[in-house]
C-alpha cells in the first residue's frame, strides 16, 4: 500500500498577503450597481452594511492586501492547511495523474469559510459593531461566523434556509454551541420572510434578504456574507496562496488543472484566483475549472447579466451568471451549492474564457465521495464532492490517453455533519437532483432589463 | 484578545518508537489469568484471537518497541497531532496556569483510536487476516477500525452497544461510509448475545463478547480490541512523545499535572505513560490524574481484583479495577467511558500510587466543553470533556492560590457526532448520572473469587 503524502508549511512561510486578482485583470469586471439609481454603488452606498475595512476592500485595485496580525494569530490555530498528495485514489483508480487536494475541514468550524469570518469579524469589532447577521446555507457559513464571533465577542444571529433547518439539527447545534442564535428562513423576524409562507423550503437568496433587512435597522448592527462578494473572495485567497508554495515544495511547477465546487463561488475563487495570476500573467497555463450541481447551473445555464444578490431585491444589483435571483433550486444535499447567481469576478472571468465550468449530478458525487473517503480517510461535504467526482473523471480520461496530468482539488470541508446524505446513498434512497426547466424560464423572466 | 499558540513537529522529528512503561515499573503488573485454569496465559493462549506481533507486544519487557515504516506512513496523514497553549481558555478562567492540551481529533476518525487501528490492522494483514471483529461504544473505535481495514483491504464487522446505535446513526453510517459492517449488541448472531434480550441496552462488555465470539470460530477471522490490553496503550504512547518534544519547544522542561479521561485506558495511558517514565526515573514529578465519569466509577469506587474484560466471560482474567464484569451503567453520553473495568496496567499504576483518579458528573464536563469550544474553537468528545472539567476546576484552583500550575490535559477527540448530546445539555434537557448503589454491590458480587 502506497502512502498519501501530506505536504505542509511553517507557520513562517505562511502567506502573509491576500490577493487581489482584479489587479491582473487585462479587462476589468463591471461594477456593481444601485437597486434604485441603477448607478455604480459608491462606499456610502455599502455603509450601512459593512465595515470601512472591508468597503475599501470590496474596490481595491491593489494586488496584495495585507493581512492583520490578529487575524493571522487566530489562523495560525489551523493554517497553513495540508496539501495531500492522494497516491491511494491514484492507485485505486489506476491513473498516471498526479491528484493533490487541498484539505480546508481542518479549520474550527469544518470549512474554508473561516478564512473569511475571521477578518470579517475582526474588521466589525475594530468599528464598534457588537451584532453581526447572515445567513447561511448548508450551514458552514453560519458556523464559521459564529465560531468568529464567539471570539471577538459579538452577538450573531443566523438564519438557516429552511431545509437545511429541518433537516440537519446538527449543524443548528453546532452554531449554538459556539453561541449564536439560529432562526428557521423564512422567519416570521423581516418584512422580507413574511412575504413567504411558513413552511417554505427557503433559499440562500432570502436568507440573505432576512439578515439584511435586519442588519439596515440597526446601527451596531451589521451584515456579514459568506460568498460572493469581492472581499469575501479575496479572503480565500489564502487557499490557493497556500496551494502554490506546498505545491512547489513537491517539485510540481506546473499544474495542468485546478477544480473546485462552486456555489457563490468564495470556495472555487479562493483556490482558483492565484492560479489564474499563474495563468493571466504566463507563468503557467492551467485549466481552471468549476463545478456545480446540475439542480443549480447558474454558470452552465444561466445567463450572464445584472441580478440582485438575494431574492427580496435589496441588495445591489450584481453583474453574474444568474438563474434568476427568484429561482427556487431542488432539495440536494449540497446545501452550500443553492446560490442563484456566482460571485461577480468569478462570472467575468467565465465570460472572458479564462475559467471554464461543468454541471454534475448529486449521485455521481456520492460515489466519488465514498471511493475517496474509504481510500483517503476523509469524508468529504457534499459540496466538495463535485470537485472529487470531476477529478475522478479526469483521472480516468487520464488512465485512457496515458497523460500525466498534475490535478490539484479543493476539498472545501468535512461532510462529519451531513451523514444523513451518505446514509440515503449507501442505502440507494439518494435521487439525482432535476433542474425544473419552467422553473428557470419563469425565473430568468423576473432578472430586471437594465 | 490573546491567540492561541500551536506547536508542532516536523515529520523528521516525530517519534519512531512506542513506549512501553512495564520497563520503567518498579513493582512488575500482575499477569493475566486462563479463565479456565487459572493460570497466567501464554502466547498460545492468545493465538486464536490475535497475530503474534501483537501477542508479543501484549508481554514484552522491551523499553521501546519500533513502529514499522508502513504505519509511520498512514500515522503522517495526521500526526504528529498539535498541542495547542489554550491562551484564551486561560484568559477566560483568570488563572495563572499555562494549560495546554494535545489534540487527536484531528485523526481521520476523529479521535486518538486510530493510533492502535493503523498498527493493529497492518499486522494482521501480515499475517493473512481477512476480516476483523471489534465492539465499540461512543462508535470512535468501531469508525477507526473501520477506516484502518479500508486501507488495508481487509473485512470488518462492528458490534456497536445498543444504547450508542439507538441513539447515533451518524456514528453508524461513518462506520459504513469506511465500508464496515455495523450490529446492533445484543445481536441474535453470538450465543452472548442471545443471552440478553433484543432491546437491551447492551455494554462494553457485552459488545466485547459477541465480537471475541465471532473471531474464535473462524481461522480467517481475528479479534480486535480498542482498549484496556497492554499492547493497545503501547501504541497510544505516541500521543505523550510527541507532546513532550512539543513542551520542550514550548519552553516547558516541567510540568506539573497531567489529565486524561479514562474508559478503557487507553487514551489516558497514550498521554500519561511517557510522563510517568519522566517521573518513575525521576526526571520530572508531575501528578497524573486520570478522570472518569461518577456513573462508572472503575478507578474511584471499584475493587482491585481479577475480573473478566468481557460481560460472558470469555476472556482471560485480568487484575484490574473492576466495577464487575457484568455492572451495567447509567446511559450517559461518554460512551467510550462506561466499561466496567480499567487497563491493568492503569490499574497497578494507581495501585502502586504513581497515579491518582477522580470521578465527575456530566453537566459539569459538558459546562466546561461548552466554555472550552467557544474559547478554542473544538467542540471536544464527550468523553474528552471529563479532562477539561478537572482542568477547569485545577486552574480555578490556581487562580486563588496564584499558582503558575503547567497543566497538560488530552483532547483525545472531537464531539461532532456527538452534537444531539450538546443539543440536550443547551436546552437543559441533560440529566446527571446517577450510580446504582445497588447494582455496583450485586455486581461486584459476581467476580470470580480465585
Amino acid at each position: 500500500m502506497e502512502g498519501q503524502h501530506k505536504y505542509v508549511l511553517d507557520e513562517s512561510e505562511m502567506p502573509t498577503h491576500w490577493y487581489n486578482i482584479v489587479a491582473d485583470m487585462p479587462v476589468p469586471p463591471p461594477p456593481p450597481l444601485h437597486p434604485g439609481t441603477r448607478e455604480p454603488v459608491g462606499p456610502d452606498d455599502l455603509a450601512p452594511l459593512f465595515p470601512p475595512e472591508l468597503i475599501a476592500q470590496e474596490v481595491t485595485g491593489e494586488r496584495y492586501v495585507e493581512i492583520p496580525g490578529q487575524v493571522l494569530d487566530v489562523y495560525k490555530q489551523w493554517r497553513p492547511s495540508p496539501l495531500f498528495r492522494a497516491r491511494r485514489l491514484e492507485e485505486r483508480l489506476g491513473t498516471p495523474a498526479r491528484i493533490y487536494y487541498k484539505y480546508e475541514g481542518v479549520s474550527p468550524a469544518g470549512s474554508h469559510k473561516t478564512n473569511t469570518a475571521v477578518p470579517q469579524v475582526y474588521y466589525n469589532a475594530q468599528h464598534g459593531v457588537t451584532r453581526l447577521t447572515t445567513e447561511t446555507g448548508a450551514g458552514q457559513w453560519g458556523t464559521a461566523l459564529a465560531y468568529a464571533c464567539a471570539l471577538f465577542g459579538l452577538d450573531c444571529e443566523v438564519w438557516q434556509v429552511g431545509t437545511s433547518f429541518d433537516t440537519k439539527p446538527q449543524r443548528r447545534t453546532l452554531i449554538e454551541v459556539f453561541g449564536a442564535q439560529v432562526h428557521r428562513s423564512p422567519s416570521r423576524l423581516t418584512e422580507s420572510g413574511r412575504a413567504f409562507p411558513e413552511d417554505h423550503p427557503g433559499t440562500l437568496g432570502l436568507a440573505i434578504s432576512e439578515a439584511v433587512e435586519v442588519a439596515a435597522q440597526d446601527e451596531a448592527t451589521k451584515y456579514s456574507l459568506g460568498s460572493v462578494l469581492n472581499h469575501v473572495l479575496l479572503h480565500q485567497t489564502i487557499i490557493g496562496e497556500e496551494a502554490l508554495r506546498q505545491l512547489a515544495k513537491a517539485g510540481e511547477d506546473r499544474v495542468d488543472l485546478v477544480v473546485g465546487c462552486a456555489g457563490g463561488g468564495s470556495n472555487f475563487a479562493g483556490l482558483a484566483f492565484p492560479f489564474l495570476r499563474e495563468k493571466l500573467t504566463g507563468a503557467q497555463d492551467p485549466t481552471i475549472l468549476a463545478v456545480e450541481p446540475t439542480s443549480c447551473p447558474s454558470l452552465t445555464r444561466g445567463e450572464y447579466r445584472y441580478d440582485f444578490g438575494d431574492t427580496a431585491g435589496l441588495t445591489p444589483l450584481l453583474k453574474m451568471y444568474t438563474l434568476g435571483h427568484g429561482f427556487v433550486p431542488s432539495k440536494i444535499h449540497a446545501g452550500g451549492l443553492r446560490y442563484h447567481g456566482m460571485a461577480p469576478l468569478v462570472s467575468h472571468a467565465v465570460d472572458q474564457g479564462w475559467i471554464q465550468a461543468t454541471a454534475l449530478h448529486q449521485r455521481e458525487c456520492f460515489e466519488a465521495a465514498v471511493e475517496f473517503g474509504r481510500v483517503e480517510g476523509v469524508v468529504p461535504a457534499p459540496e466538495s464532492s463535485h470537485a472529487l467526482a470531476q477529478v475522478r473523471r479526469e483521472a480516468l480520461a487520464c488512465r485512457e490517453s496515458g497523460e500525466e496530468k498534475v490535478i490539484v482539488a479543493g476539498l472545501s470541508g468535512h461532510g462529519l455533519l451531513e451523514l444523513g446524505a451518505y446514509a440515503d446513498f449507501l442505502a440507494d434512497h439518494l435521487e439525482d437532483d432535476p433542474l425544473s426547466e419552467d422553473a428557470l424560464v419563469a425565473a430568468l423572466a423576473e432578472v430586471p432589463v437594465l
